[in-house]
């Protein structure tokens, strides 16, 4: 049964566990004791911490262990801003981060700091000259990930980092993604990562500052970690995430070359046996081991239901599989389609029988859905109208789409249809199915009783 | 090899174990998602939260799992600070509270807030009456431990508990140190507590808010724990957490009874078998398995040292073993003596074999200290001078005392002894020194050329 969401949460790493189980027996004492159950323990603490230092390329003296990643990427941030404050209250980030950092700025802005998002390309991508144009004298730290959880693009830190320099602005890496597969990547300032991710326990993270850049720990103090990451430290777990990002580096290459190619196949093979699919992201720039795809006139949910019916884990960022009933904001950073997302990561070890297996349930899943939602091949119609107004209100995203693609049909080639619907990923979908498909999006305007209408001139 | 510092942090239980072993196959995925793995951790999630609430005493609705007990504390006081915000910034803590409860309220107070400390009796216990006088109509929070960590005299929550509830302020108990024990004391709002003091791994806390009580969690926002505890559950360890709360009070009442005498009879045989020793604490309302005291004329570090090479691993609340080179805040809250201060604590299981071997070694470790340190027997000489001057200047604990007891025996009785001394210990040790011996400690003054000039009356 093949478990395609490693972005999400890697199983336990062997290595780790083995250590875990070792740590269990050395390593529950308090390290800041001076009995010798105590000074096991710190033995222990001060090892993970140069194996982990080792891996991340820092000094051991500039590495804490947090309780998560979200933990790292909160104090860390945290800390920044305060040790710069009197440089000012401007934060730069990239309109792609993980949600943990959009949550530490938005914190940042409701405490009368201002935030100022990078744009992305289509393929989810920042540029230097964007963050050189968001950069201000009042900058007090600039963030960017090492590569997108979501869609798998890899940033240019070393050039970001670079810009930052430049102006004196310290840059905080997310590196969560990437620290499985490399050390942080050069120019970094502060690098936060978890352990979860690449196969170690949960309830670790890292947080890394070089010397040098000022950091104000925020929150209670606590001697533990440097002051940077209070409560009593989880010992046995920091343990097996140390020695597991050591394992899973000692393997990297090697599963690099094969995960890429498999991750190659999935995208190829994926754009042509779905019909109506998107597969983003960058397509050399990117994590070996991860594609994303988004398939028309599908709902997400009910596509990770099938596919997990199928035997499949995979993730998606789409609207229709979250509580709150908005798309991924990634996937509304970079202009593309939302609905019918599905994330694969591939965890290490990942085989072609197991991939190939995927790829063959795949167009029926995503065939059987459409059919559910009523979605026919478009049958040969000729046009009948020039302009065609299609009522959507009241209908939740994949369905205003899916009419969308009805209605296309009946006007002529040159003519226009207006989607009226109050779902707000029409305003993501509707112009993202227009560059799928080839068509004109004309712009929205507000609908005559309430919702959005949304013009699309039909150009092939 | 006994271990004796269970109040530090606990051996893990062999039911923690088994349970994290099971739960590292089960339990890795994220219990957010909706595939298998995920609905197999959201059902361990559950299950694990099912039985925590049980022991806590609360509905599981009530409960979130943080990362350590210190995050409880600091997310519990923020969130019920930030809840009754328009209330008022009054904070009511108890003198003799666990430190990260004093530096929750340091951060409180640095924001604008003002707190209140509830002094405690010599046993370390605070009263109604106290808790009363501080409430005030801006009083937004009271906090009271249900018993103290450092000399394990048992709060009477419940009675606090009455007067914050007629005072309609919410009381957080931080029942660290007894949950192992029994549920959390009746009539609290909010409770925290730490799964390595009960045997369960480290990495895992609890904070339970009752319905109704007002609540806005700080930080950067997270869907994880109702939002009250950001970052990817450590589930795991969640689940050995709650495993073995349950297996620790299903043993609870026959390990209390046994602990209780072991501890009784370490309290009586202390006092008698060792020279110039304080037993601190209740010695009746008090945790079954901790007690505490203070060896005159000797630091706390050679005494740790010396029982650590002796076999024995126990804690101490006296400066000489800290870096910050201030005495325990609830040792000086309780106007204790805090040099040679030794803290045991018992894990379930200690036999009286072990005990007794403790007690044997304990009478000659001490000697040896105060040997090396070169205190000896008052030899009976006439006293020679009505008052005497002791420069220790640049001594640090315990010199200051063991000069002052030398120079006791050189005045008459009426007599006086003055002691010039630059540390800061000796504020709290020659007051203490005088209730134990039974001299008047007539006050301080600032010394002639720096220090401070202590004044102590011989009476006996």
């Amino acid at each position: 049964m093949p478990y395609f969401d490693v972005a999400s949460a890697a199983p336990l790493h062997p290595v780790a566990r083995q250590a875990l189980q070792a740590s269990l027996d050395e390593g529950w004492a308090d390290p800041a004791r001076l009995y010798r159950e105590g000074r096991r323990a710190r033995l222990l603490l001060d090892a993970a911490r140069e194996a982990a230092a080792e891996a991340v390329g820092c000094r051991p003296d500039e590495l804490v262990f947090t309780p998560s990643g979200t933990h790292a990427v909160h104090s860390g941030i945290a800390g920044a801003l305060a040790g710069r404050r009197r440089v000012g209250g401007h934060l730069v980030v990239s309109a792609v981060e993980h949600s943990s950092v959009l949550h530490a700025a938005e914190v940042h802005a409701a405490h009368g700091g201002t935030v100022e998002q990078v744009p992305v390309s289509r393929t989810g991508a920042v540029t230097r000259e964007g963050y050189e144009r968001a950069l201000r004298p009042d900058t007090a730290l600039a963030c960017l990930q090492s590569a997108n959880h979501e869609v798998g693009t890899v940033q240019p830190v070393a050039e970001v980092a670079e810009a930052c320099a430049a102006a004196g602005v310290p840059l905080l890496v997310d590196a969560a993604q990437s620290l499985a597969w490399e050390p942080a990547p050069a120019g970094w300032s502060l690098v936060a990562a978890s352990a979860h991710k690449w196969g170690g326990p949960p309830g670790v993270g890292l947080l890394a500052v070089r010397k040098g850049v000022r950091f104000a720990p925020q929150g209670p103090a606590d001697e533990r970690e440097s002051g940077r990451a209070p409560g009593f430290p989880n010992l046995p777990a920091v343990v097996a995430a140390a020695a597991s990002l050591r394992a899973v580096r000692a393997e990297a290459q090697e599963q690099e070359q094969r995960l890429r190619v498999l991750v190659d196949r999935l995208r190829r093979r994926v754009a042509r046996l779905v019909p109506d699919v998107e597969v983003v992201g960058d397509p050399d720039r990117r994590l070996p081991h991860l594609v994303t795809f988004s398939c028309l006139y599908v709902d997400g949910e009910s596509l990770l239901h099938e596919l997990d019916r199928a035997g499949f884990s995979v993730s998606s960022g789409s609207s229709c599989t979250s509580s709150t009933l908005t798309p991924s904001h990634v996937l509304r950073a970079m202009g593309v389609l939302s609905e019918g997302n599905v994330r694969v990561s591939l965890p290490l070890g990942t085989t072609a029988a197991e991939v190939n297996a995927f790829l063959e349930v795949l167009p029926g899943v995503v065939a059987g859905v459409r059919e559910k939602l009523g979605v026919h091949p478009a049958a040969a119609v000729p046009p009948v109208a020039s302009s065609v107004e299609v009522d959507a209100l009241g209908l939740l995203c994949p369905q205003p789409v899916i009419e969308l693609a009805k209605a296309i049909a009946a006007v002529a080639v040159g003519g226009t249809v207006t989607v009226l619907s109050d779902d707000e990923v029409a305003r993501l979908d509707i112009p993202a199915w227009c560059a799928l498909r080839g068509h004109e999006y004309l712009g929205e305007a507000p609908g005559p009783g309430g919702g959005v209408t949304y013009t699309v001139r039909r150009l092939v």
